[in-house]
């Protein structure tokens, strides 16, 4: 096994610490370009960590030799599924103080595997960590506290397979351990896509994004990969289970919602029939800007609540769009998209364009020639919002404290939801820091009954004691969003640094099906330990 | 409390024993000319039963004095608590056979109330079956069995108020015991819809929608009750819960989802946010004949899938058309209706021809004209659809077996699972009657993996038999469905007929959690005992 995971269809090198590949991370130059944007950062970047520097010991278990062609104890793929790839992981490691490092590293290829494996951890005290594209950045992949023997990640990465495609029902049986790019791969020459692309997309899995309800590409409707499950296989120590491929059933709650968000605390999802789409013929994209955020909110709770659908309808305030590039004056600005594989969409684009004007925005659509260029706000947005995580990584190694975190809730909340976040997560970094924060927002996911609010937080740290400054700055961030009773996360997911928050708003009676269901399907209690349930 | 309910807003009685209100069944006439269409029938129908000839006993036990006032021990009302409304319901009545007829029945106002009710259960082994409309199909209201001192109906029905409504959110908070007519007579001053309408709308409610997935008025998108859930509010014998209202979430897996389908056995649903939506503005339908049924299925799936959405896109075969008036020279009919709140809809029902006609359809959109009369294939399966229930009752007075039941399958199923239907269970219908049986199919939702087909089966009973003989259909008809993987229920839900059916569909590890979430919230075993779990 390589020491280092590759992407297949690649020959780039994953980074162990910080997100994405290695050579796409800036250099010391443009990190210290960056840190100059804001006040009282480092003077010099953070150096590169190195394996060799962490505080990797002996394993505290070795596997049995049924089981040992599974597993690797090589130090850097240990260091390497340590954590997931929030900004409290990447300047732990930065630090030289990374989280608990797993004992082993499994790469089961089979669900016989998987079940051996939870076998001998669940006879041995041994945790498991299911594993897919380690892109978590809410502690999902961690191992916290001493209660186990020793620590096994388990890495799904090398069941990547799309098993079967039915053309027919437009479905593909896919194994979980694929990353995006392999599984869309794998289904092109089929003429279909599912279509998911997450903001992690190249690094994040299909389990992964199962078991902690991704968000993906849509703006509306289906918006969450939950939504695109025809049926999944599970594999629990209490044994294995498949549901039926089913385009819809109402035979009691559903089988595949209590594994959906189940984080890997319930069982390992192996394998997963999903729905497909065909590739879209017709698109149309524009922009709107607006001066003032709150009726930019306005124009697109009238997108949503009409039935126009579109495929992206993102709000970026006025920091936002200057950071991406999509504007320079202050604007707002709203960046929508239409798709569609069955008729032309131009004419929902200009509907919805004539909303936006109607609460205040200009913009005008593109001339419809499928050639033409797409609006140059958009592709700015498009560009900067994959390369995003690459600098906050540079802004990290600048000691700038830069994370981001995501909300939901209705529409009556949403204005004084936003309005309280920027004042009271302003005032905890402020009150942390000494310096004024940036704090950016946009509205990536709307619903007719509400949207999706996601904020982007910068300060410089206090040298030395950023994990503390952050979590500081979370707590706040937190508390705000219950007591406006917005939920916890809408697509990152619960892990451990959402516990808090994620017991407040979990209905008691769930509480106490939940448990009864991790005793029932994890008596030895080995899975994931920590997170959703103690 | 009156012996008999009555709906509110109307002076009509509803049937204690039949379907809907008593005024709207079939007289002795109409009766016999309905059963002389069917070979083997009766010569005279059997008379409507009294509550007066059924053997109902004294209650086996009494409710302590402070919980009284809300419990009735009256003959009528507890006869019309005794079952739900499937053929087998209505026959066994007929015959004087009733299930078992509860020894209370109590209409709680308020979730303390609801709670009282289950403490003192609870407490003196009591079991209770929530019930709503007591429209159930599937045993889904009765009790079975002998292991509880008694049996208490909850009466949700006086608990039918919309609470609050957030225009901004477009959404209601609505006590579950609404039905179907009264919530929309509430919410209509807001000029908002729940848009949702089974075929059971003016005689099941809320409550009952969500504790049994109903499927409702859409054939595409969200075709069921469940993805219009914004929170729902739970009193389990172990303590009560709210979710909070959120457009989506990603924290954990859906505590409503665990609730939506569980059918009384894990709690009793009180309340929920419900989102609406704004009253079509625009509509537009059409129908296509098809001179065979399988190419009509083609041009049904090339519609799923495209993203034209159709609210309505119903394919009746050529008996189902036959009887409903949609046609009669043997065609199939497929019913296309599209409607929207935003804007004008002829070009998605134009293109949907479009798509009809490539697969050998024949059929015209109306003329664009919104005060033009419905298409009148259309208006007479609407009409039929909404009488179809009486009629039911009226044939089963002249000893007709005649139900319906329901399912869904990926499109790859779909052709080969419609011809074994009519084979086998035409078989099963011939051994146990010695008659050739009606057997109908119809698509009533679809999607773009798959679709629901629901089948009607008439044919002459043994007369004093008639629930042996529907109950070998039945079984033919389950185990068809097993062997297709089709699910045992689209959205009439699982109740106590479709047992055995859905343990062979429900995955271990599901079942294995569902079990350990009934003995957690429900202790005691009192709540709708039989349903889901033993």
């Amino acid at each position: 096994m390589p020491a280092t995971p590759s992407d297949p269809g690649t020959s780039r090198t994953r980074s162990w610490w910080g997100w994405g590949y290695a050579d796409a991370h800036p250099d010391d130059v443009e990190c210290a370009a960056m840190g100059a944007l804001l006040p009282g950062t480092l003077a010099r970047p953070l150096p590169i960590p190195r394996v060799a520097d962490l505080p990797i010991g002996r394993p505290g278990v070795l596997p049995p030799p049924s089981l040992a062609h599974l597993v690797t104890t090589d130090p850097e793929t240990r260091a390497a599924h340590a954590m997931g790839k929030a900004y409290r992981d990447i300047i732990r490691s930065l630090r030289g103080r990374p989280g608990r490092i797993p004992d082993l590293v499994a790469r089961p290829t089979d669900d016989q595997e998987v079940a051996d494996l939870l076998d001998w951890a669940g006879g041995h005290g041994v945790a498991v960590i299911p594993f897919g594209g380690g892109s978590s950045v809410v502690g999902g992949v961690e191992y916290r506290g001493d209660a186990h023997r020793a620590v096994l990640s388990l890495d799904l990465t090398s069941m990547d397979r799309v098993l079967e495609v039915d053309a027919t029902s437009r479905s593909a049986r896919i194994q979980a351990g694929a990353l995006g790019p392999v599984l869309e791969a794998q289904l092109r020459p089929h003429g279909l896509t599912l279509r998911h692309f997450p903001q992690s997309f190249e690094f994040s899995t299909l389990g992964g994004w199962l078991a902690t309800r991704a968000g993906g590409h849509y703006a509306t409707v289906h918006t969450h990969i939950d939504d695109f499950v025809q049926s999944l296989r599970v594999v629990t120590p209490a044994g294995a289970g498949t549901s039926w491929r089913l385009p819809a059933s109402g035979a009691g709650p559903s089988p595949d919602r209590l594994f959906l968000g189940s984080e890997g605390a319930l069982g390992v999802i192996t394998e997963a029939w999903m729905r497909l789409q065909e590739r879209p013929r017709y698109k149309a994209s524009a922009s709107v800007a607006f001066a003032d955020f709150h009726p930019a909110v306005e124009a697109v709770r009238a997108i949503a609540q009409s039935d126009l659908a579109p495929a992206n309808c993102r709000l970026l305030d006025a920091g936002e769009a200057a950071l991406s590039g999509a504007s320079h004056d202050g604007s707002a600005v709203l960046v929508l998209g239409f798709e569609s594989a069955t008729a032309p969409v131009e004419d929902r684009l200009a509907t919805a364009l004539e909303l936006a004007r109607s609460h205040g925005g200009s913009g005008e659509a593109p001339p419809a020639d499928r050639d033409a260029p797409a609006d140059a706000a958009v592709s700015a947005w498009r560009s900067a919002f994959l390369r995003m995580p690459y600098l906050r990584d540079g802004l990290a190694r600048m000691g700038v404290v830069v994370d981001t975190f995501e909300t939901a809730a209705t529409w009556d909340r949403i204005p004084a939801l936003i309005d309280a976040v920027r004042t009271e997560v302003g005032a905890a970094a402020l009150k942390a820091t000494g310096h004024a924060a940036t704090i950016n927002c946009r509205l990536t996911h709307v619903y007719p009954d509400g949207a999706a609010p996601y904020f982007t937080v910068a300060v410089a740290g206090r040298p030395g004691d950023e994990v503390a400054v952050w979590d500081d700055i979370k707590a706040a961030a937190s508390d705000v969003l219950q007591r406006h009773r917005a939920t916890i996360t809408h697509h990152h997911a619960v892990g451990r640094d959402h516990r808090p928050g994620y017991d407040l708003q979990r209905p008691e009676p769930f509480a106490l099906a939940l448990r009864a269901a991790k005793d029932a399907l994890d008596p030895h209690r080995i899975l994931n330990p920590g997170v959703l349930i103690d």
